[in-house]
């Protein structure tokens, strides 16, 4: 008996190159969803508009939800999932990975409903595999504090902690900071770590590239402004 | 000018109605490599065989990388990169998070060869997002050791730093032995920690769940035997 499903559907990080596209001109499921939770209506608007054209989706089926959500928004939406179709998304990438679709997800699992993905795409583990870092044991730890200090501080620990653990450290950054994190990296790991970037995965303009902070150095650093940026770095010998 | 690129391409983990199939079968690139580097040739021939149907690659082209290999059976990988279209492949998922293939990538970079993605696949992240858990921050430790009093003692830490760091933690095992951590992970996780398993994610009998430890002890038990799963866990107040 049908109790009710939530499906998760990956949208590509901002390029129309994204192979995920030719996945879901195929995908007929997420448009016969029974409801929509989404980060922002403009952002799933222009996803749909991309995947399948003009199409028209019923506003009274879209939920918003975000950073901004009160409980009380979370809740409703909670509300509505039993015995229905529930399609989620978030504005770029994995829903749940960095955006509050988590607690929709544990609430279906609390009513015993299916979970379900799409397709399960990454942008964090493609760049983790194009790195040729450590991919078997790696912590990703999202956004570095804002705080100057406070954000020397938590690479100075995730620098000891890679190299006690021989673990790979992942982490984002709001694209128009992006330069901040890389010159604190930059300056604040030690020279012979390992430190990755990838930046527009599938972009006509692409940045994948794995050196030493040494041979960054040498060479000329990678165009970061405003462009959706994965980085990691390793410090324990190779 | 083109100086070489390697090309990483995820495999599906065993099911034949995996979405990669479908964007495979549109992947031209692929059998148009120049060399192959392959964790077995068996699971390779496999896979070709049901993207294409019946292709022959000549043999001479493929390169064995696995556990197994010797510095020196890498070295003479790394030593025909140069010039080349090399496609990279493990036996199932993304390559590199699991087998050496991250020794040719590193090496590619070294050479300051293009490094790409065919697909951003990957079962961790998928697991992860459909689990509910926290996805902001996360560790991936991959196995934990064999020995039963390591592996528990393993746990023990893990389920600290999952507290301390509110940190969801994701692990792996060999199918066979999926029983003995699942039973390991019941025993020594606390009772009210959020357990979660994604097996076989998309098999006909797939399973993706999530529970406190008191409601799996409610419930049947995952059917595990020889399955391909991911285990994780959050010990964190929600």
């Amino acid at each position: 008996m049908f109790k009710g499903k939530v499906t998760l559907y990956p949208t590509p990080l901002g390029n129309i190159s994204d192979p995920i596209y030719k996945f879901y001109k195929d995908e007929y499921q997420l448009k016969e969803s029974d409801i929509y939770v989404v980060e922002s209506l403009k952002n799933f608007k222009t996803f749909m508009k991309n995947v399948y054209g003009d199409i028209k989706i019923d506003e009274n089926k879209i939920y918003i939800l975000n950073k901004n959500s009160r409980k009380r928004d979370i809740n409703e939406i909670i509300d509505q999932l039993h015995m229905h179709k529930v399609a989620l998304l978030s504005d770029a990438g994995t829903p749940t990975i960095s955006d509050p679709g988590r607690y929709i997800v544990r609430a279906a699992h609390k009513q015993n409903l299916e979970v379900e993905i799409a397709i399960a795409t990454s942008s964090i583990i493609a760049s983790l595999a194009c790195s040729g870092l450590n991919g078997e044991n790696f912590e990703y730890v999202g956004y570095l504090p804002i705080d100057k200090k406070e954000r020397i501080s938590k690479i100075q620990e995730l620098v000891d902690s890679s190299a006690e653990k021989k673990q790979t450290k992942i982490m984002i950054e709001t694209p128009y900071r992006n330069i901040h994190l890389w010159k604190d990296l930059m300056n604040f790991l030690p020279h012979y770590a390992d430190l990755s970037i990838s930046v527009d995965i599938y972009g006509d303009n692409s940045i994948i590239k794995t050196a030493s902070v040494d041979d960054w150095n040498k060479m000329k650093w990678p165009l970061l402004k405003d462009r959706n940026a994965v980085f990691l770095f390793s410090t324990n010998p190779r």
